[in-house]
């Protein structure tokens, strides 16, 4: 492979000359010219991992998700990538499963390969192994009050569900939370679900399911509920997986959807840019995250010495699908 | 930030002993935790980019794909990335929009960092950019006969769609290609299904819908034409994604499914690990696509001298779902 002296001799130039051309700065026309035919003629490739060395600064940034393989988290892998590569940074794919152990070897391979920066979402305790001053921003979760955090707005997201369904003529409602996700962040959905029907006077329930286990013995006692009473039901669920699961497990039970019983997830899953699915749901914004969150690193990122810990909230919406009734 | 010179001071050893140390070579107990001690004291994290290039070898591929927001290729970039993880390499994840400017740009990022090899999914030309020796595998499509392909089975794929449709009282077949999909290896889907036709005297006709512009006035012709006519149609669609615009249409429109029609699609979505949709398809084996794709970058990669150009096919298998009758 050939070296910047190999265009260098092939030029009939200096390697200080090649190394200005190649760096963008003014050199004469006639050697740009010549080092232009040189670099095509060895089919010079420039070696940036020397470049980076030099420069003690990396164009890498390591992004850590629990999964790519769920709506969520695919459209927001999309928009990160999206807008760290708009700022010319290169995105390092690292998926934990939620496994603590690949967490924390991601974390020092991004120490090891001093990367610019690290992205994590993560529902585990990962900031608090991060030793090294390397820049980081969470999304959704952050325990440590060491580095800043983009979340959307999941308390009034919970406040804006139970206000949607209360004005759908409902009898009981019920919060449907996620036994797998603990975070104080995505408890404020149920915390902002209750307030609203506390302050309201709606009654409400509050149960839980499982949504890697499925569930159906829970699902089934709500059915035979639902079934033997002739109320009509308003369900906030945590996440839209649930929402999905039950609105299945409702339909293949012959009940109603949205005549029995109406369901808000949160989410508004998009299979991709151009399908949604129809469930009604409290939406993310998660281009905003993204932007966000890659924003806030690329600051922590030019300017390491001067961090300051940011807890950035984006507002969420409403999206009316067919599991509720029009208004 | 301290260096390996800083660790060997603290230590009270040499600098080789550190490095045969840190390479997993054998030094004395003494020296070991004497390293060991001094690692911790100044908090010491290897550099290896320093080290990858000494030895000329990185642990990054980079992997061009479209889009991860989408389920086919989230869920192949999920799997993409673990394999690759399993062999101690990091995944450089480049989006590429189906924009041949960033594929190219990707290509040339891959160049210049000296990655170990390139993982490429793309329906543009993007293989015949590739001037360097660098390792490289095709997913789905590869046009210039230089680098490896792994795809599924399509031709099959086409043929099991049509069989399936077959056995279950349709009295018309079409075909709904996608406009927006133009490779050799996609086609072969809808090949598949015309020979089956052919071989087996069924009558069926083409379609194309674009699913990026939803096409609605098309779909409206093919509404009213089942709509007017008392026979059953059977449709195979060249994606699940336009299955699904078809089964949201087609009931918006009060057409019965599978009564009145019934849809078959192409690559079996799973919207997340346990989660898939309920329409019928012929499901692409992902996880096998990714594994094989892995396995022969990984073969290349470890020797580059002596790659061998391989056309890897994998099988795909019918998924029943709701929008087909039981046989």
């Amino acid at each position: 492979m050939s070296n910047m002296k190999d265009v260098a001799r092939e030029a009939n130039v200096s390697v200080a000359t090649v190394s200005n051309f190649l760096n963008g700065k003014k050199v004469r026309p006639k050697a740009a010219k010549d080092i232009d035919l040189a670099i095509k003629k060895l089919n010079y490739v420039r070696n940036n991992t020397a470049r980076f060395l030099k420069t003690q600064r990396s164009a890498f940034v390591v992004f850590v998700v629990p999964s790519v393989w769920s709506p969520f988290f695919s459209e927001l892998t999309f928009w990160v990538q999206k807008y760290l590569d708009n700022l010319g940074y290169k995105m390092v794919l690292c998926v934990s499963e939620n496994d603590y152990q690949k967490e924390k070897s991601y974390v020092t391979m991004a120490e090891e390969q001093r990367v610019a920066g690290i992205l994590s979402i993560s529902y585990s305790d990962l900031t608090s192994h991060v030793h090294s001053d390397i820049p980081l921003v969470s999304i959704e979760k952050e325990s440590t009050g060491q580095f800043s955090l983009v979340s959307s707005d999941n308390y009034e997201g919970g406040k804006i569900a139970a206000k949607e369904l209360s004005e759908r003529n409902i009898d009981k409602y019920i919060f449907i939370g996620s036994a797998n996700h603990s975070s104080v962040e995505m408890n404020a959905r149920k915390a902002g679900f209750i307030d609203y029907c506390n302050n309201h006077g709606l009654k409400f329930e509050i149960a839980e399911v499982d949504s890697r286990k499925n569930d159906k013995k829970k699902i089934k006692n709500l059915i035979d509920e639902i079934s033997n009473n002739g109320k009509k039901y308003g369900i906030f669920a945590h996440t839209d997986e649930i929402a999905l699961i039950l609105t299945q497990e409702f339909q293949d039970a012959g009940l109603k959807i949205p005549e029995h019983v109406q369901i808000i997830g949160f989410d508004g899953w998009k299979l991709t840019p151009d399908t949604h699915l129809t469930i009604s749901s409290i939406r993310q914004n998660i281009e905003e995250i993204a932007k966000t969150a890659v924003e806030q690193l690329h600051k922590e990122m030019e300017d390491p010495d001067h961090r300051e810990i940011s807890r950035l909230m984006i507002p969420v919406a409403f999206r009316a699908g067919d599991t509720t009734e029009n208004k």
